[in-house]
């Protein structure tokens, strides 16, 4: 499989193409220093089998915020080195951190935005970020990675919707570009041409007025002129849309972009790799190679293969999908698809990071600070004698289905097959119950749950149950 | 070409592939009755030859609105059969009104919501659908169009955020799709089953929380399922994030759905097609070969060849495009497409509607309430003897072009060759002075200016400009 080929990122090979994205995890203290559960957090990672780990977020300056890794004083170096050490004594995994400058924000909703920095601040952020990069680079990080994404300092420079009249707005893309370019320049000064620096930013930023892939694509090109190791794709993520709560700081990912940052359950599998494809595309037509990453609700191995083996992207960012099951990578490669613990795309870990509380997968067993390891040994999970007695009925536009406890299972996945045959997991529950709201009256749906141990190991299969809705009014269907 | 195949949409054959798609034009009285203005802007559309023209949305009841046609009284019945007579005069272009039930809305920002209404309320507007209906077969229109889309009423039970609790609602599919089931019945029961009635409705709601194109498919199937002549989509236009001005009633394309509904020259070409593709894929599979419409951004009849070679659709939606120029269709067909008056998406004709002023193409004359007439006779424009003289400056991140009024010049095309060779027009404007900013310091874009004619005829190029953006600072050009 073209995911598992290595792949040279600015002078470093990760061994597969398989990123996981900056996730944040809310479990540093507030103090910003490494601690035991974040490094279990990614060490956990490296044991799946990762390609590249991308650090969550860590600020580049001493602003205040909550629980946040901190890269802006040489005094967070040694906990940030004892990180990728650990990183790196587990697997060959490659790790860097993704690095971030932030603006204030308050709990009465008020934020402070790009315009309001003089240029004394401005030149401030180019000097944080460069000495930021080189304290990665002396904790023996891999690389480094730009935060040029969703709603903060430097995304918002990049915003189409950039208030500054300035040679750093003005609304000319060249004033948005202008702060990354700077950026740019003093890190190749500060740190050498020879350490890998990647670059996220939006390709889409999915808000009122804001700007689409045609300004992304000549994003991409100058951050590859600029000599980034990777440009990683994502969309959404801004304040412009956030719904304020009141007595709240206000949280980026509230609105509708924050909706397409995070796609739900609602959303088709895979909304937006096209427009890294695109990207990429426009790059490589002026003459650069630099990898493009998308992420974005892919988990099926397929999708992420079609979009490598079709040269679409080169890297595939897996964020929900390797929360929720961090050996994806070793179980794809050893061709245990069946074992992969499936995000069902809830966001349990997005609201969690919401309400400021540890981020972790709702199909981990309860309390589970991370993933369960990848256990072998234990028996698969099965329905005693009685059986699954997986029943359904059907009531108000509903059927509801409902089914026995099996003995070892750690969640059920919910097999559907619609009237033309094609079978889909649905959903991942712990409860033995669940509805499907989305069919349609008059025509068969197919059920059947499968029992899961916690490391993924799959169990019995329950009996299969159909249903056909009825119709609501008996006049239409004469014309159906 | 496919685009100019005939189509069978519910027994009513069409000559070609290409639609106006409903488009307030806020030309009527606040009467309700077709006035000569309104028939003028039709009756255009059937001499440009487009295949079908949905007259822009006329309301089933009585609420108040501002300038707006209605279909709700057979006192109206007159007036709606002279237009439809007119235009059969004119051409064999086919036409439907598309009728409309919309809520209440308040210059306090005020509105009313579907959860309001009581089921005597939702009896009536399934009576008051049917009804409609009726009077546009009595007026001999060719058939009728459910507006299902946007932020009207229809639409809101579709919607994902349909916060009824019963059986119109209730959280399920079934429940969103109770209203327009019931219409379809009493319409097929009042009118029978050979007069077309065709539906617009979302193929994304891009709202938050809203539905995606997986429930598009869902809501596609069933309108096939009940009969319905096409499918037309669109996408957005919600008042869910509507800007609330002050003293204004809510304009639902003010918000970020709004910008995808109409989107402006900062999106790419053909943004949406591939929902419709998807859609109609998907009702294709299940047996029906009820003919799908898209529209959005689509102007290039190239662009509209493939989607329709492709399978992809079966008609091409252009409305924008066929404001500026109603003789897309003939131009397109004679091989004249230079002569094309192309929309450069300024969405002034959106602001205008917005403003509840008569909506007119920025492109035309000055003052004109109607696109000028196809003019064969009037001389090219151009530029005297002192030539066009087109210059260029570069500075503070922008190209500035100017140059020489063309005698008889009604527009200028500016057409831009990137560094790739690509050429584009980035705009067309009757002004003289052209600002680029987005384009990237360091590489050579080329310009050139064309004039045109009122009635499109392309007049003479300029003399070509290339620019080349300095770098901002010095340092970075290092690492080009």
């Amino acid at each position: 499989m073209k995911l598992f080929e290595p792949l040279d990122i600015g002078g470093t090979l990760i061994r597969n193409r398989i990123m996981v994205p900056a996730m944040v995890t809310r479990l540093s203290g507030e103090d910003g220093f490494v601690n035991q559960d974040i490094t279990n957090r990614y060490v956990r990672y490296a044991q799946g089998g990762a390609g590249l780990i991308v650090i969550e977020a860590m600020a580049v300056h001493h602003a205040k915020a909550g629980p946040l890794l901190r890269i802006s004083d040489d005094r967070f170096i040694p906990g940030l080195a004892g990180l990728a050490q650990c990183i790196h004594d587990t697997s060959d995994s490659k790790v860097v951190p993704q690095i971030i400058h932030f603006m204030k924000v308050s709990k009465s909703g008020w934020r402070q935005t790009i315009d309001m920095l003089s240029n004394a601040e401005i030149d401030r952020i180019v000097e944080e970020f460069g000495d930021a990069v080189a304290r990665a680079r002396e904790a023996k990080f891999d690389g480094a990675e730009l935060h040029s994404a969703h709603a903060y300092t430097l995304a918002s420079f990049l915003s189409r919707t950039n208030p500054r009249k300035d040679e750093y707005g003005g609304e000319t893309l060249e004033g948005r570009l202008r702060l990354i370019s700077r950026i740019f320049e003093n890190i190749r000064r500060k740190v050498g041409k020879d350490f890998p620096v990647g670059v996220r930013f939006l390709a889409d930023e999915f808000i009122k007025d804001g700007y689409t892939v045609n300004d992304a694509k000549l994003i991409g090109l100058r951050l590859a002129q600029l000599g980034a190791a990777y440009l990683s794709l994502s969309v959404g993520g801004k304040f412009e849309d956030a719904i304020h709560l009141p007595g709240q700081v206000p949280y980026p990912y509230t609105g509708y972009s924050g909706d397409r940052c995070m796609p739900g359950d609602w959303y088709p599998a895979v909304p937006h790799a096209h427009f890294s494809a695109e990207i990429k595309a426009f790059v490589k037509a002026h003459g650069f190679n630099t990898p493009v990453a998308t992420a974005g609700k892919i988990s099926d191995p397929d999708d992420a293969e079609r979009l490598l083996s079709t040269g679409a992207v080169d890297i595939i960012g897996i964020a929900r999908g390797l929360l929720a099951d961090p050996d994806w990578p070793h179980k794809v490669r050893q061709n245990e698809r069946e074992r992969i613990v499936k995000c069902d795309y809830c966001n349990v870990c997005k609201h969690l990071d919401g309400a400021h509380m540890k981020v972790v997968c709702a199909l981990w067993p309860q309390g589970a600070l991370q993933a369960p390891p990848d256990d072998r040994q234990s028996p698969a999970p099965g329905w005693d004698t009685t059986g699954a007695n997986l029943t359904v009925s059907a009531s108000d536009g509903k059927a509801v289905l409902k089914w026995n406890k099996a003995t070892g299972a750690a969640r059920y996945d919910v097999c559907r097959t619609d009237p033309l045959g094609k079978v889909e997991v649905m959903d991942a529950v712990k409860v033995t119950r669940w509805e499907d709201h989305n069919l349609l009256a008059g025509m068969p749906y197919c059920y059947q749950i499968r029992a899961f141990g916690a490391a993924g190991q799959g169990g019995a299969s329950s009996n299969m149950v159909t249903v056909r809705l009825p119709v609501l009014d008996s006049e239409i269907v004469r014309f159906f």
